[in-house]
């Protein structure tokens, strides 16, 4: 069980969707029109054993669960209003944990600018089973009424990526995934400056490889990434670069007549270009391609793949 | 602990809430307001061994999962309009069940009018973990604009309850509570007739006792209800009338000179009164009770409690 196979299976039932959804699954949010405007909607979910391991401050865990899907919203260019959580807790989880995470969710959601405003907690019916945190989260799209989608990348595209990319999940599991800065003002600088020359946009949430591939199969172009150009972060080497997930930096295209308009660093971000979208060729096919010792090497396969561990 | 102190808990952040929300945490659904309208928006979730049993047909588990939401839509009076799911899965879940899932997420949400348009899907980290799926969802306020609440029953109110409750999960848990018909057009029609001598709507999901009393104790009144008025299902007891959830029916109040209005069944389902709203007196406290056996019983810790079953 792949989950791409999931993605194709809910692809197939966009066709029956009314039109009043403007964006539909396979983006980071759907967009759908409301009274006249629109907003934007996602969820995302941390689990114990998956998303953090056991002995993670609950703060932190709290964080995660609301910093990723402001992630989310960050990669279409968007304004956080609110989120709401559905918590499944351990049945013999003690009373002040549960008070300290409520409380945690209540304050990283105000500060992030998402307050939260529903949800549902409910507790396991036998002992053992894991802490669950499901958060939706609504946004808004940028002032101009732009909304960026990761399947909007055309040939003469120019790839770039912010930050640095490897390691986030750390050796134990205690790294950089629990702090990231969701990239919401770097998204809406990004807007700002560029406008319609902006592409296609996704937060790396999976790895790079596996992310940009999305952004080029979404886009039917093939993107050419040349490896010695991506920001590694320190002590990482360029194949957690390619591979770990969790970073949530932005990947995203801009018209390649942008290439001398990007900036070392926007929102106090640094900005990398790291590779070009070309149409789909013989040498190229659809999707995104690293080019590394020598060699090209397909990028879908890189990355966090969230089936089952154990290969089910 | 106890749902309620984590009520306490979010509804002393809803002080800090901007003055878009305009229906705060506390209620079935929040409402925001969105470019010139509103949206409703909640969410809930069904656990393996909480809200259904091993050996539950796929179908009817995703059938419950989003029925209960639109349940909550038709306690505001709301018309639903689009869904999301987070679903976490057992490491070991087999492709075609997976697959079947989705597929009958898609079918029953399409079916209620609130197509998926958007989730996530994680699988836990190790074996044995429960099912567990978190839906999301949104709507749209009555054409009127009339929001029913939960906390806008006043002295004088009749009280009403549609359908027969008690024994919904059933013996063997698969009762009513996986087939019930969420009641989104009962509810309209509600609206529809009596305008502004609607007063509160809850929806029965953890029991008649229980949830009148959230009605009583969020208006601040006393809901006087007759034990021998309640509709109680056929084979069930009045205990379990009172007691048990996931009935999904609706409770409600109209203004007093409504009482000889109420027909027997409205969108074909039958209606009862069952009571009255009254000032707090010394007789009478804030909160719903009924008269059974020659006396007056506190309905508040009659119901289904979300705290964990080994009272922890």
């Amino acid at each position: 069980m792949r989950e791409g196979d999931l993605h194709a299976l809910i692809a197939a039932g966009n066709a029956r969707l009314p039109k009043g959804v403007m964006i539909p699954p396979g983006d980071d949010m759907a967009q759908i029109a409301i009274a006249g405007g629109s907003v934007l909607i996602a969820c995302d979910q941390v689990i114990l054993g998956r998303h953090f391991v056991a002995g993670t401050p609950i703060d932190l865990i709290a964080r995660k669960a609301i910093a990723r899907n402001v992630s989310d919203v960050a990669a279409m260019a968007g304004r956080p209003i609110a989120c709401l959580c559905a918590a499944t807790l351990p049945s013999d989880m003690p009373e002040f944990a549960v008070l300290a995470l409520t409380v945690a969710l209540q304050r990283h959601a105000e500060d992030f600018g998402c307050p939260l405003i529903g949800g549902d907690t409910s507790w396991h019916g036998e002992a053992g089973h894991p802490l669950q945190l499901s958060i939706t989260i609504l946004a808004l799209p940028h002032a101009s009424g732009r909304v960026v989608r990761r399947d909007q990348a055309q040939e003469g595209d120019v790839v770039v990526v912010s930050g640095a990319l490897g390691g986030s999940f750390g050796a134990d599991g205690l790294g950089h995934h629990l702090r990231f800065e969701p990239r919401v003002r770097l998204a809406r600088e990004l807007v700002d400056r560029f406008g319609d020359r902006m592409g296609a946009m996704i937060d790396v949430s999976d790895g790079l490889g596996r992310d940009l591939d999305r952004v080029a199969q979404a886009s039917g172009v093939a993107l050419l990434i040349e490896g010695d150009r991506i920001p590694v972060r320190e002590g990482c080497s360029i194949d957690q670069a390619l591979r770990d997930g969790e970073d949530h930096e932005l990947a995203f295209t801009l018209r390649g007549d942008a290439v001398h308009d990007v900036p070392a660093t926007l929102a106090g971000v640094p900005l990398t270009v790291i590779g070009r979208a070309r149409a789909a060729s013989d040498v190229h096919a659809v999707g995104a391609q690293v080019f590394l010792a020598g060699a090209w090497h397909a990028m879908g396969t890189m990355g966090w793949e969230h089936g089952p561990r154990a290969g089910a």
